[in-house]
This record gives C-alpha cells, structure tokens and sequence, in this order.
C-alpha cells in the first residue's frame, strides 16, 4: 500500500459520492482535477485507483490560523488568566524552544491536520526553516509567516526586518510551489506603526500575503484607540496593512465600520471560535456585518495551546454553534456556509485555488466514511460534516493529487508521535529546570 | 474475539495509566471493581485480561439528558427557527414514529455513546418498551421517562398517567438492574400544575427519579411567571418535583434564587451545551450559581436532531468553552470539573455508583489511547480528555464489568448502522409521502 503515498501521479477515484451523486474523480499527473462525472475516467489513465464506494468527497480543509509547533504546548496549561498563562506558562516555555523543537511540533501537527482532513495551513511563529523542512516533508500546503514583534523598539524592528526577509529568501529558495512565506506583523499592541508600515510595503514589494492578529480582545481595541487615537483596523489600513492577501485572525472586537473597510479591501477574516471560547474574549466575531461587507471570512483552529486541538471539522461545529449563541439567532451560518468557510473561503484567503471539487482545479479532497455513525442517517451530507462527525469520520487525505492519508493510515505517523512526545518532555524538562 | 463481549465475567485490566501512575484494574464476577493497584491481580482469577499499556483509564461517561430514538432525526432539519423547526420537520416525523424505528433509533444512539465512551444515560421519548429492548440487548445503563404532556387537558392527563405507569412497571417487570424508570413530567410549559404534582407524587411513591425540562428558553420564564405568577422552579417544586432523584436538563435562564433552590433540595442539573448554542438560547447555565447552591451539575448532549450528535467528550469541551465564554471568565469550569460532571456527578444523577475509579465501585470503565495524536504531548490527561480528544480515542469500553467495545469493535455494529439507516429512509417517505 505505501507505494500509493505522497507520489505525483495520476488517480481515480472510482464511485465516490458528491452531493447525493455517485461520481469518478480523474486526477492528473500534475495533480489537478481532469474530470468529475461518470466517464471521468477516460480523461485519464489512472496509476493509483481509490475506490471511492461508502466514501463522500469534500474539498480539503484550509486552517487559515495556527502556530502549528505550538501543538508541542498542548495541554501544558489551561484555564488561566491569560496573562498568568502567557508569563508562567508559554513565554518561560518558548524562551526554551529550539529550531528542532519547532521541526517536531510541526511534525505533529501536520499529522494532526492530515488525520482531521486538513491539506493547507497559514502558519505564524518562530524558526520557521524549520517548520517549512516539517511540511516540506509531507506534502501538505502551508504558508510561514515570521511573527513580527518591535516592542516599539528600532534595533527590535531592525532585528525582525531582518527575519522576516531571511525566511521570504528561505522560502522562495526550497522552490516548493506548495509553501509560501507572508508577512507576519504579529498585531497593533505588539508592532510600532514604522514596524507596520515596513510589512505593508515589503509584502506589496514581493507579492506575498500578510498574516496579522486584529482585535482579539477588547483590551486590544481600548488601549489603540488611547494611544493611536483609532481603531486597529484603521491603524492597520492606514500602514498598508489591509490588502487581499491578508488574512487578519479572530477579527472580535471589530466594530461595523472596521467590517466595511475589511471588506473593501477583500481582506480575509480568519474566525478562531474555539479559542476565543477558551481565552474568554467575551465576543464573538461579527460574523453577519464581515459577511454583508464582502470579506471573505475563513475558519482557523489557533495553535493547540489555546484550543486544544487542530480538528477543523470540529471547529467549523464551534463557528456555526458560537455564531448562533452568541448573536441570538439560529439560522446564522448555517452548515453549508460553515463548510465553505473552512474550504473555498480558506484556499481563497491562502491562493492555493478555489477550494472546490471542480475540473481544473488543484485536487485537494478528503474522503469521509459514510458508514460512519455520525453519517448515519445521511440526510444531508453537510450537516452531518458539520454539526456530527469530527476529523475522526476523515479516511483518505489528497493533496494536489498526493496521497497524505489513506484508509487512515498515515505514513511515519508511530514516529512523529513518539519523537514529538519526547521533544515536548525535554523542552518542558530544559525550562523547569532552569526556571 | 467475541467471547470477551457483553460477558459477566471477571476481568483484569493490566497495565493501566490512572493519574499518571502504572496500575492493574481487578473486576469482579459481579461486574464491581475489585482491586486496583500493583497487587490487584491477585484479587481475582481472571477469565478476561485486557492488555491497558498505552490506555489511559477514565470512568465512563453518563450522559444525562437525551432523547436517544432521536438519533434518526440527525440532519434532517437544521440552521432553522425553532418553532418552523418543529413544527414542519420535528412534529411531521414524530407523528409517524412507530416501535420500531424507536427501537432501531435507540440501536443507533446506543452504538454512537459506546463508541464515545457513554456507559449510561437518561432517556425522555415515546415507545420506551421498544428502547428498553434495545438497551438491554447492548448491555448498557438507561433510565426511561414517559414524556409526559397534557397540555393543561385533563382527559389527555389520564392517557399520559396511564402511559407512564405502564412503563414503570414495563421496566420493573424486566428485572434487568441497568435499567430503571423514571417520571418525565416534559416542563412547566406542556405539563398542568395538577400533572405535575401528580407526577412528583407517582414518583415518591414509586421511588423513582424526575426528569424534566427547565427554563430552557426566556420564553418559558415569561410565560410561566404570566401565567402563574411564579418563575418555574419555584413551580415545579411546589408540585414536589424537585427531589435530589430529579434530573432538571437544560436550566440556561434560572436565576440566583432559583439555583439556590435547588441546591437546597439537591436536584441534579443536567448542562446541554451544544443544544442550547444551537438553537440560540441566548444564555447558558448559571455555572457558577448552581456549583456554589450545591446542586449537583452534569452533563447531557440532548437529542441527536439539536447536537447533532451523543458524543460526551466533545460535550465536555463545549460545556468548558461555552461556560468562559459567557460568563466570561477562562478559569471558569476547569478540565478536571468538566469530567467530574460527564462522570461522577453524572453517575450520582442517576444512582448508578460513584462514577469513580475505585474499589467497590462497579467497572464503568473506558480506556483511551494514550498513543493518539490528541494525547501527545500527554502533560495533563485531564486536559487532554477534554479539550483535545473526541470520542474517537476511546478504544474499550466497560460497563458493570461487561465488555461492550474493545479495540473500536462493537458487536453488531454494521448491522445496526444499515437497519438504523433504512429505517430512517423509511420513516421520513411515509412523512412526506403523507405530508
């Protein structure tokens, strides 16, 4: 079975369900999709054939906020003021992390992604060659942001210049159409305006994306609004910040006018519900004015420190169930808008095509078991995706026609657990004792 | 394999991580826990022994409200109103239930809480003979409630009291210990005054427990305090309803006195989160109240057709979740207190034991993979359990010593999902045939 996995080359998946139809997908070499329909099996001549019978088709799930390696804090602490989590918990812990701590959790988390039914991830942290090395490895899609932090302090910013151009040089250098490097101004109480300013300009100058945190808190809102005299969104838009490859992450705090500018700008709003459940934020992102506006809301799980895990089919149940709660109605995003959220709304947000299973584009499908009992009955596929299954209902993983998973079996994973186990007992084994 | 299935057998569990340390689980041929610790072993001459290196061992789950024959509705109607919700898809169906579909429903409901990790739980439907059956065939706990409602009408109160004490005695008349009765009064908004009162006084009598709806919904307060002047716990405890054998599901809009009262009576809270975010209920349950009133708060999916799913382990993190969220506060509801109330407060709900891993308690038992990618790091299995892990990473499951999965393999399983898949199909074309 292994020859089947992360190898370009052309598949069919034969009899696989979509929207109540039984279909064969044609994948070619280049790992596009050549044909849906009964007779796509002419358009080619298939090496790998998937039998596709009791499975229904989706496209791939797009994870637009995560710090993958984090996923090595799972667990570490919870229920904290998020203060007291940040400076006894993460920060001592992260002051520890090595480039191969960060290889690790990658690891894990691509793992984690490609188990639950994820293809493509916009990541933000630290020593991010070596993150890309962890994807690299896979076959996933992931996009690496350096999280740019000044402090207000110019030799910082020089510093984090310097990063940040060291990891677009890193990126373009592996010359994986797959991985990409944006900017990652890490947020307006973290980023000077000058700081900003420099990502806004250098993001334009090479074409990339922005990967940016925006009004997570209200604490966030209050304390800009004192020192800049405006709300983050206008800050960020005034530093060139907002453009239609950003993707600006939880997006709670935003008032109406903020969800008008994002959406004349095109920017795509990453919703995270879990962790803002988790971290108590004490709003929900409103989803209906970023909706009316035209921007383009997409769906992230946030690391696995704040979250616990990386299941997106479980967060898109947080998103559509926090949505209805927290705005008092429930006919708000509704599970088919939930699942573009986290498919088409997310390849858009990272340009990795149109998330969708159509002729032409990249194949990035995941096969659910409809035999499964949270598929049982089967009254309407998308509900049951939603508000029913978790990543635990994903069999087979394609990405751009490579096979990451299948039948659940993922190449290599008994290694990535154990070494990723023993990395995350080391790092916390370096720092308390040094602390 | 199949002879260690849904056998009264003694059972040694060796191996087993609890709390971090290494430990043997002795059980009974009584289906009681025997020994746990190094020695335990010696407790018992074992006819079974499960191999518990790489599991951690939690109690099992009870889930404390549901509806489980609803587990045929699942996606049939969602992202709706709630009153176009019942009555264009919830009642049409409803209308045309038979025994039968009840039966193969509460099959399906019994198979998806296995699987998750649900050893017993509490049940409010019609044909309850029919579900009885089906729990009694898998070996699981049930307590069974008439949904009682007589809409103020007297002769409809006379077909209801004869319904529910023909299943009182249906379930005594089994003789099968796991399985008990219990009064289901529906709420203050469908039951009389005079219905209620009966109800708390059959149940006295009987010595049974009170399941009930309360305060789920504003609406139900400000209709309750119009019509009777008082709000509805003060309502349903002046008609003796609330008992410490009463299970109170929902309670998102009691207030302070309220919860007070029933700390003082000792009433037992069954918490729905994902239920209640759903269908917008726009207020969740006064955590904090109820725990400082002494009540004893649990944990319930609700039915399948407003989750829509059984599975208890994403429900604790939706009870952890939504409690920070909306009371705003992250330390509210820990971990370690979300699976209190799936287990222990859930187990002294119903009167099934202590909910705990100790001796002489009975063997409800589940064994996750401590190997899972949700597990890994495993800093505090707590944690784990319950913000990153669904009920995918159960892989045994025991109750009162009986083995109903291990390894993922439930007996029967196939079978169950096609007959529960036909028979949904069935029951929804003589719906709409008729409708």
């Amino acid at each position: 079975m292994n020859e089947i996995f992360n190898a370009q080359r052309s598949v069919l998946i034969a009899g696989v369900t979509i929207d109540g139809s039984t279909v064969d997908i044609a994948i070619d070499e280049t790992g596009m999709i050549a044909g849906i329909g009964e007779d796509a099996r002419k358009a080619i001549d298939a090496d790998i054939v998937i039998d596709g019978s009791d499975r229904l088709a989706v496209p791939g799930m797009v994870n637009t906020h995560t710090h993958a390696a984090m996923t090595l804090l799972r667990g570490y602490g919870d229920d904290m003021l998020l203060q007291d989590w940040l400076s006894q918990k993460i920060w001592p812990l992260e002051a520890h992390l090595t480039g191969d701590d960060v290889y690790w959790g990658t690891k894990l988390a691509c793992l984690e992604m490609i188990r639950s039914g994820t293809v493509a991830f916009n990541d933000m942290y630290f020593f991010m060659d070596r993150a890309a090395q962890a994807v690299d490895e896979t076959g996933m899609r992931a996009t690496f942001a350096y999280g740019f932090i000044d402090l207000g302090m110019e030799e910082k910013r020089e510093a984090e210049i310097k990063a940040t151009e060291a990891l677009v040089a890193h990126v373009k250098s592996l010359g994986n159409p797959r991985i990409q490097a944006a900017v990652g101004p890490h947020s307006v109480y973290t980023v000077s305006p000058e700081g900003l300013a420099w990502c806004g300009e250098y993001a334009k100058e090479q074409e990339i994306g922005i990967h940016v945190h925006l009004s997570e808190t209200e604490k966030e809102v209050v304390d800009c609004v004192a020192q800049f005299g405006k709300r983050p969104a206008v800050l960020l838009d005034e530093c060139g910040c907002l453009t239609p490859r950003t993707v600006a992450a939880h997006c709670c705090w935003l008032d109406e006018a903020e969800c008008r500018l994002l959406g004349e700008r095109g920017v795509s709003a990453s919703h995270n519900p879990a962790s803002n459940m988790k971290l108590a934020v004490n709003r929900a992102m409103p989803y209906h004015w970023l909706k009316a506006s035209g921007a383009n809301v997409c769906l992230g799980t946030d690391g696995c420190a704040s979250n616990n895990n990386l299941d997106m089919l479980e967060e898109m149940k947080f998103a559509a169930l926090l949505q209805k709660f927290a705005w008092n109605s429930p006919t708000l995003l509704p599970a088919g808008e939930a699942l573009a959220m986290a498919t088409s709304a997310g390849a858009r947000a990272l340009g990795t095509g149109p998330g969708t299973l159509t002729v032409g584009a990249p194949a990035d499908i995941v096969l659910l078991d409809a035999r499964a009992v949270c598929n049982t009955p089967l009254f309407h596929a998308d509900s049951n995706t939603v508000y029913a299954c978790n990543g635990g209902a994903v069999m087979t993983v394609l990405c751009g026609g490579r096979v990451l998973m299948h039948e659940r079996e993922v190449p290599g994973a008994e290694e990535i657990v154990r070494e990723a186990a023993a990395t995350a007992r080391s790092l916390v084994g370096r720092t308390e004792t040094t602390s």
